[in-house]
């Protein structure tokens, strides 16, 4: 050989050997029985997308600087997706007229963004993402949240684990209005209310009044009290109303960790009216896990008629974490339920047809065609984490029998085909 | 909006609509089951690559001309994946001492080639990978082989409906050897005979004397009859001792549609010893589902010791068009069973709550908020292929009760909670 190659995977990315996989595959059982409860369907796209589906929305920079953008042979220009969104809008927009209304669709798509790799910030992840489509009042928002509070759940979580933080666009484009802000001005505050949480007091207080001059006093005031905020915008209010009947229907829907919060802003400049993001309450981990809400505009881009739409997403990699942090991991448990070996000098074909008999008794099977000493065997099956070994030598071949050792509690059985069966899938 | 945007996928790519996805993963999850059975485990990797991986084995040509290969900005090259089998060599080696050997892997990914689309051929498609390390003899052979077959028939495809062709590279080295041809001679010869079924006998005749001179015809001889190949090599020669030992095995295995090629080469440089395939036998769809065989020496690139392995692939386009011809496709049923929608004005609180009520009974169950005539409600179920509709009137809510709707029969019931569980999934 010229070269040795490195083993290792590319920089940001990563390999899932079975036991990583497992737990993937746990997550997206977990979450699919769920989303599936709420009659939402499952769809799928490929990773490649035109570069230009993500300009019109994210603007050149993003794409050039935090994408995995390329031109092919033919000078197309192809993205890795960096979010599922415009993905699933387009396929909406193409098949509007076929498709049936409210329409209920979640992906489990793997992400690509260009950027140093990070905890929780990796090249590669993957994203749940629920959408829905053709519900235009509360209800629909109500529905999203209450099925991203039911995912948690379903992986154990209790309430006291996580907050969901809510806000809404239109709420607060009347206060600004009661403010009269300008366009510039609302977009500065934005961007300042979206960091209150990582910036000193006096950090914020000082750059709302460079905005505001002499309303930045009571507007600073009304981010101390939700209650007086709400009252200031006016409880006559649409947006007021809506987001205050949000909050009652998700306590009769029994969830109840939800908290208004006026900062939450929300990156992306799609969402139009109430926007939420759910946060672990952990101190080791506080960092957002779920984030969405609704974005009635998204189909303009294909010349579509608007079509109403609410949804998030949620990303593998802060979930896991997440069930760390909270003691809510599973344990590993192999496919693999037992290993078929030889003891002495039994034929592999023998070995061959008496596996596929045991596995027409439901076992899933493997076979250890070039065991040596038992104890070899055992050391395999215990690092495989395999539960059991079945032994077969002349003595089991001459009576048709089967020898087998459970490893967990070292007991060692000599039985029939069907009690085979039974002892291993009872166990 | 200053420009329409496409809505059509990227050249060669598909998108899953609902039914796609869902076909999708119905293949995946039979897939799953079978290889399980047989003690494989999942395993799986990023779809991003150091190029170097597939240029030290597959040569500079084929990285730059089939793959998606680009220079990310730490200029380092990145390949798209086009094949799984240099990811699982690159894991393995890398954890070869913490794996415990037989090891039985197996993974579903996507992978890229960058060709002109055509029917079975696309940019991205699955695969199917199966490799079993650490088995030196002839079993691990015959188990691959076995597990492939039992795919197809778990499927519900019969022997007829697929030919499994063999070869064995040693067989084919050891008849080479008979004839003293040299290794450029053995290069022509292998393409010539890798080509033979789809040239004139004629052109295959004079192909091979151009390279064989007098000893042509002794040689184009023992491609018409396999007993007199088999007997050219010796009955005493390890290799055809072998092959004839793994048809046999697989035919007391129940695999019995096995045929001796002796001009099944298979691409790859990377085989050692028995290759197959596997071919659909139906003249419409005459290709290769599945091929693979033995590669011993995979592991050398990163400076390991060799590592026994068999192993094979099989792609999801060709799979799919297998089922169609045969008649093998299942039917399309949606995860969601049933509407939720109200008759009448039924507050979005009080249908959100019933949902609940219904889902604990272990209904998948979505809700038409904005349902304004039952006709409508009616149309879009049946677009969406979900077989019930529960409506919600003021009667129901008064009574507590539901009104189910079976859209098959068109039957109406109006029962309780328990009871629109037991129709729905008894149906």
């Amino acid at each position: 050989m010229v070269k040795k190659l490195d083993t290792a995977p590319y920089k940001g990315v990563r390999d899932f050997y079975p036991e990583d996989m497992w737990l993937l595959k746990h997550l997206f059982a977990t979450i699919r029985k769920e989303v599936e409860r709420f009659g939402y369907v499952e769809y799928g796209a490929s990773i490649l997308e035109p570069a230009e589906l993500y300009r019109a929305k994210s603007g050149e920079e993003i794409v050039s600087d935090q994408t995995y953008t390329f031109l092919d042979r033919g000078e197309r220009e192809v993205t890795l997706r960096p979010e599922m969104t415009p993905t699933v809008a387009r396929m909406v927009a193409d098949q509007k007229r076929n498709l049936s209304f409210p329409l209920r669709w979640y992906s489990l798509p793997n992400l690509f963004r260009y950027e140093n790799p990070q905890r929780g910030r990796l090249r590669e992840h993957y994203q749940l993402n629920v959408d829905l489509f053709g519900v235009t009042d509360l209800s629909g928002d109500v529905e999203v949240i209450e099925l991203a509070a039911n995912i948690l759940k379903a992986f154990g979580a209790s309430e006291e684990d996580f907050v969901i933080q809510v806000n809404s666009r239109k709420l607060m484009e009347a206060l600004f209005a009661r403010f009269e802000l300008n366009s510039n001005q609302i977009h500065t505050v934005s961007k300042i209310l979206d960091k209150k949480a990582k910036i000193s007091e006096e950090i914020f207080d000082a750059s709302i009044k460079e905005v505001l001059g002499e309303k930045a006093s009571e507007f600073i005031s009304l981010f101390h009290s939700k209650e007086k905020l709400l009252d200031f915008v006016g409880a006559e209010e649409e947006s007021v109303k809506n987001f205050i009947n949000l909050i009652e229907s998700l306590s009769s829907l029994n969830v109840n960790n939800v908290v208004f919060t006026p900062t939450l802003m929300r990156g992306f400049d799609y969402y139009t009216d109430i926007v939420f993001e759910i946060f672990d309450t952990s101190p080791e981990n506080n960092r957002s896990l779920f984030g969405g809400g609704r974005y009635d505009n998204l189909l303009e881009l294909f010349g579509n008629d608007n079509l109403p739409a609410v949804g998030f997403g949620m990303g593998d990699v802060t979930l896991i974490h997440f069930l760390e942090v909270h003691n809510l991991l599973p344990t590993y448990v192999p496919e693999t339920q037992a290993i078929l070996a030889p003891v002495g000098t039994i034929s592999p074909l023998t070995l061959a047809e008496r596996a596929r008999d045991i596995r027409k008794e439901g076992i899933r099977l493997a076979v250890n065609q070039n065991a040596k000493k038992p104890a070899d065997i055992i050391k395999g099956a215990l690092k495989a984490k395999i539960p059991f070994i079945i032994f077969l030598g002349e003595d089991e071949i001459a009576k048709n029998t089967y020898t087998v050792k459970n490893l967990k509690t070292e007991e060692t059985k000599t039985v029939n085909k069907e009690e085979v069966a039974q002892i291993i899938n009872t166990k």
